[in-house]
């Protein structure tokens, strides 16, 4: 990643610095959107309900799909367990690994394989299973994750039911998708902070009744989803033994 | 201005929803800065201080230029005095009608002229002064602002002293303006907000040195500069009378 596409990466130093950034998401159609950054290093009593209670599901040894500034990390470390971090911002990791993560990596999503060894639980939280791309793509890594988790192994991935939209702006955002053979939920965005901008890339929305369908010939199986906030949920698959 | 254009009127509606919006200033160098909306529709109580004590130098008939959602009017309204409220964006002026501004119309600062009458005092706050634009076009606005002020007028703006950025990216961005035969604090930024975003305008940061110099000729005087925060100030102008 070159340096002027790592706005997480400079988004967690300021919230670390004890700022309040604003993360912006800008979408391909001209939509921006602002959070409070500050979530991005939130200990545990402050995340999500939703988020906490999917700490429950975790077991084993444990991977964390695009871990940022380390909270899930450091929270699992605390509690005993074993976990690898990977993120695809450098400063991110380097984040991680200052703040006390012992085993955080620059990688994406897409390059993990049997190098980091067998995982009993992979986490893909805060819309990182969104990450995984269109169906296609979506179900290519998935594959990928079944082939380096153990057996009995978990997949808790967080998402948003994109078909509760009743605003004019998401609905034609929407069916522009559904013309052009995306995902109905598929939004294409790009994070900004500062002079800073990542590269566009692909945030897919699915409901639990798409994220079932989705799953489907790739060795995981929707187990149980955990109501988030509005129409946010996390969802806990089970590796399906072959 | 076009709907889609209206970013401000939707940050207003937002913010007199109780929404907190966050304002997105993008530039053309591609930084964004988000700012928390809710200032827009603060009561006095909630202003910065150097706005609130700049409200102690406003006397006779007054116009507000970039009314906003009329914080200013409602307040100087409440103090007796006889406002006009202009701004560019149709639903801020329609907020400020609703709120109870008596007189405020979708008008852009170039466009103030003997059909509003003559003011006593004329304010440009919350760095409305750089809505004047680059130098020529400022000299040639301030001429227009002088000829519908009565004698003993004011002119109350408020600016930011550009000079005292360490940034390396500021000090890039006011170099290239320089090389350009732009002004060193000029800036060209639109507004974002959800999907809507304003043309990109320029917004020019003086120093009180710069603005004292851009003062020659155009029948106005500095005459007093309040400190705000970091390197902001509002700036108190006398009328020359010729």
């Amino acid at each position: 990643m070159h340096g002027r596409e790592d706005a997480y990466g400079r988004l967690i130093a300021d919230a670390l610095d004890g700022k309040a950034p604003i993360e912006i998401v800008e979408r391909d159609d001209g939509m921006v959107l602002a959070y409070d950054g500050r979530y991005l290093v939130e200990p545990f009593r402050r995340w999500q309900p939703v988020e906490r209670r999917a700490m429950r599901f975790v077991r084993g040894r444990v991977l964390d799909l695009g871990c940022g500034a380390g909270r899930v990390c450091l929270h699992l470390q605390e509690r005993g367990l074993d976990v690898v971090g990977i993120d695809t911002s450098p400063a991110a990791v380097e984040a991680c690994r200052r703040r006390g993560v012992r085993d955080a990596h620059v990688l994406s999503i897409d390059e993990v394989d049997a190098r980091l060894g067998r995982f009993d639980t992979l986490l893909m939280l805060g819309n990182n299973f969104g990450l995984l791309g269109g169906e296609r793509a979506a179900r290519r890594v998935l594959r990928r994750l079944h082939a380096v988790t153990n057996p009995g192994g978990r997949l808790i991935g967080q998402s948003f039911d994109p078909h509760g939209f009743t605003d004019s702006i998401e609905l034609a955002y929407a069916r522009r998708n559904v013309e052009r053979g995306r995902h109905f939920g598929q939004q294409r965005v790009r994070v900004r902070y500062r002079d800073l901008a990542t590269r566009w890339f692909d945030v897919t929305l699915f409901s639990p009744e798409e994220m079932s369908a989705l799953l489907d010939g790739t060795g995981w199986r929707l187990r149980r989803t955990l109501p988030g906030r509005g129409r946010g949920y996390v969802a806990v698959l089970d590796r399906v033994e072959s």
